[in-house]
């Protein structure tokens, strides 16, 4: 197995009265981890996949463990594999590393989603394939 | 066992262009909510626990499952209640519904912190009652 | 001349680290106001005017004067006037206070834009006079 | 004179249901260039300056024209030059072009401020000099 990484940086917008990240700002890296995910992995833009082929991937459920704080400055090594594929469900794993430490631990469901008529379909082969080059072993 | 409820409204820079509310921006509606809570179920102010008592309460868990979107201009009703309370651990459950449909089913899990030392402390007995209040019978 | 006022409560997430509101966020607070606007000044509600009149008014040039700092549970009143009026143009001056003192002085002007052809339009004249009613005397 | 260059990629979260970035967006854009302007060009991390030297640059005056829409998925290239440059105070424009043609156009003015006594100082020789190398010709 492989995994995608990426890294982000927090930055001050980011960061609450507490000097931590504002979780809300934790979920928009999520997202912005799967947008890069999808550019550089997968070698398609998103924006492309949704303006163009109409396809998306709403999320359907997400479960995330807040293990150690993000700090203003933070360099967050994010991790991605796939822990679920289904027909149309894709489930994604996100570890989010400072220092080799893990911070935020990710786990986010999406559904393959026909974005003109809001309905899931299944995700075109070629999706699927290069989510099993991420996907994890048995064993993991 | 009764509940704490308030009001949001999807506005304009909260929908996508999928004509959706961004999953990010509903993390922030669960603070915001529960920012309404320590107001006017709790009786102190969000800000007032944060500088001047020095707690508050970060997030060490959330499980959220999309049932349904949040459209431009819905009225969201929000309704919270108490599903966990320990010594320091406080856990949430906030029920989105738009027009008495669930739309989104959020759990989170917080823990009662000493802002200055980031060290979990035991809840004020004050705020722990009122926590029994919204707290979630066994058969719930 | 009237003025049309709302209030913005200054959350945990609209604060940075130095403490107060994040500039940005301050931005969403000038569109969250124009959205109320619309719903309570106007009687049209602004994601009805979009979605299906599929008009909108889009930010054609914004300046906005930081005279003091919004600080985490602030109370803010926004003043909404108008101080530019054509058949497209629409000038509103959004003042910000807290105590009594002015913290915001901001100055957007929008274009009412045909949303499909994102191609300006003339006004509609009910909400050119809604808009009226809010106008700067020459004097002011 | 030579300027200071970053990209931005315009993302899903940053567009509204009309299909652009929503403004209260592109003032994070401009925050988040701001920040990588003190690591690449000045040399200090922004989140340092913030946390060990306790100074910052809080925004006085934001004068921002949209010349043009910015789309998802749009790779912005921004132009950052100085303006004004006095003892505290920091005058700096943002061009954001993409394929070469210009869509927004931002003068910030900032002062240098010390954060804990939130009042205004003069700023360190060394980031003066920084700030010249990026600072605008006479005739431009």
């Amino acid at each position: 197995m492989s995994d995608f990484t990426t890294t982000k940086i927090v930055r001050f917008g980011h960061v609450d009265p507490a000097g931590i990240a504002y979780f809300p700002r934790i979920y928009e890296f999520l997202h912005e981890a799967f947008e890069e995910l999808w550019e550089r992995h997968i070698g398609t833009r998103y924006d492309r996949l949704i303006l163009e082929r109409r396809l998306g991937f709403p999320l359907v459920h997400s479960q995330v463990d807040f293990e150690g704080p993000l700090h203003f400055g933070d360099r967050v090594l994010v991790r991605v594999t796939c822990f679920k594929l289904g027909h149309a469900s894709l489930g994604l794993r996100y570890c989010f590393e400072v220092e080799g430490q893990r911070r935020v631990h990710a786990r986010m469901i999406t559904a393959c989603t026909d974005m003109d008529r809001l309905k899931s379909v299944p995700m075109p082969a070629e999706f699927h394939e290069a989510f099993e080059r991420i996907q994890e072993t048995e064993s993991a």
